[in-house]
């Protein structure tokens, strides 16, 4: 018996969600679909001319922990708010979820990190992160019992951004595989890979890091081609299992000379991409901690990633087990 | 030419948005379909057993006056948060929406008011409403000029709540009349009736108040009646105007002894009926501000409420105009 299925770590983040369209994206210098990092001025700039929003806990690793909670796995969570109304918004929302969350939260400044997302016609989400007290996690903030008792700790590559958190990740790496644990990572972003391509590939090529999740232009970022069955032959070299996901057109799984490739769920209406990627790893770590088969886990990552998608917000508002009843998953 | 269309006058209120089953409402004391005040010390622990939320700007006055701006009228508003990042988020999303908006925030205690919601699956919404800085609200935030340039000042019941708001009101009703402009209120919820009544009677006797809004449970409260034909003849007695909303059966607009009957939107999924009350008063004030018939009237706040309980949280997140232009009314 592990005490946990699943661990997360990420930057803890409160979403502010808006709706623009794509002119707004370029006369303001936002990059379409990334994650632009901003600083503290030009988060107050950008929210100066954003539309009026709703709020909404988000953060990748957070969304996750969420996902998998709300399918009914046992579910941890590491990030760091401020002492603050987001810090307490953020808190409140992943444990009502059934999530363990207990990281320190780091006093009033900096204040809890928040993300402005516009979401333009298309469905599209393209993101401003001001990273706020996500500065301050490091590796104190471990709680290694947690680490112990989780069957996979993941994290996502955001964490190379602030300072302190890379050391926190090695840390738990080797708690993990002290006991026998598997860890795993979602390469994030393709800005992200760009950013710190190397150490995700010494990370996987170390054994640090056991599955990896990415979509298509992240696994093409980290082998810098444009050959995407190249890319997937050295994931396939780089780590033991590698869950890419494909947009509409599913999601293949990776592991040696295997290729398990799962169709996308069908869309009623995309709403907002936001959490895709997010709960496709929510899906898929709730299966594989479960025992599924890996076809399934694709199944159940691409079913949490369309449930995700036809709503507004990062976290599904809707019962996961249902859809995966409806979907004959469970 | 007048600089404003509508002043509007309210507690400023975040909203905090959660699902819940009915169960929950019972096991939790919660009066089904009204607005219950709580303290802090209720709020904190209701927060503690609330699901999973979402955040939005809310406040009834503040979504009438959001309402307004969307159909493209030129709106101001009135309400007191204090100097913390709900208070930031509050007046970030009603100047986006293009109200005007300067009331002097209140410091850092009590802070910003919040409403807990739940929502059921009939999508009725219960809201919990702790009035924080809301209860500092006064005569000296009444900006004199904004009153004496808008066509109709209008506010909700819900401002008998606090202590010193009342006040505030009976100064911007001398002013407006002094500058021939009208006075408009809500009755805002038919416990609230329950508590004010004589003063609400009497505002409306006295003259302070031109146009009533309510709906039917908020109409048969203030005459302590179950007849509403009888209770709709009362209130034609004692005001100019009353638009009395009924829910899917739409609205009456009641004037002297004229009845105008208007049928309510069809609705395609009632999702949440949050704001239905304030945008029906958005749609109303803005086609009378801008000289429509008061069968008009009655038709732009039925397109308005019809708008938004079909999304979540308290204001419209589409284009009224494109509404009222796709069922004829532009």
């Amino acid at each position: 018996m592990s005490k946990y299925d699943v661990l997360t770590i990420g930057n803890a983040i409160v979403d502010i969600i808006s709706r623009c369209d794509d002119n707004f994206l370029s006369d303001n210098g936002i990059v379409k679909a990334a994650m632009n990092l901003i600083d503290a001025e030009r988060a107050e700039a950008l929210y100066a001319k954003m539309g009026p929003a709703v709020e909404a806990s988000g953060g990748s690793a957070g969304n996750t922990a969420a996902g998998i909670a709300n399918l009914g796995g046992k579910a941890a969570y590491f990030g760091k708010v401020a002492e603050d109304q987001l810090g307490e918004i953020f808190a409140h929302d992943i444990r009502a979820q059934g999530v363990y969350y207990k990281t320190k939260a780091n006093g009033t400044f900096p204040p809890t990190a928040r993300s402005m997302i516009f979401v333009t016609p298309d469905g599209e989400r393209s993101m401003n992160t001001y990273l706020g007290a996500c500065v301050e996690f490091g590796p104190e903030d471990v709680e290694a019992d947690v680490v112990a008792e989780a069957k996979v700790t993941y994290f996502e590559g955001y964490l190379w951004d602030p300072p302190l958190a890379k050391q926190a990740i090695i840390d738990c790496a080797r708690i993990a595989h002290e006991h026998g644990r598997e860890m795993s990572m979602t390469l994030s972003d393709s800005f992200c890979v760009q950013r710190y391509r190397d150490e995700f590939l010494e990370l996987m090529r170390s054994g640090t890091i056991d599955i990896v999740f990415a979509n298509t232009q992240e696994v093409l970022a980290l082998y810098e081609t444009e050959d995407f069955e190249a890319a997937l032959d050295k994931i396939a070299d780089d780590c033991k299992i590698a869950a890419v996901t494909m947009s509409e057109k599913g999601a293949v799984i990776v592991k040696g000379d295997e290729r398990i490739y799962v169709k996308a769920t069908k869309i009623v209406e995309l709403v907002d991409t936001t959490g895709a990627g997010d709960l496709f790893a929510s899906g898929f770590l709730y299966a594989y901690t479960q025992g599924r088969s890996l076809e399934d886990c694709g199944k159940f990552g691409c079913l949490a990633a369309g449930v995700v998608i036809q709503q507004i917000g990062p976290r599904p508002s809707t019962s996961l087990p249902q859809a995966a009843k409806d979907a004959g998953l469970i």
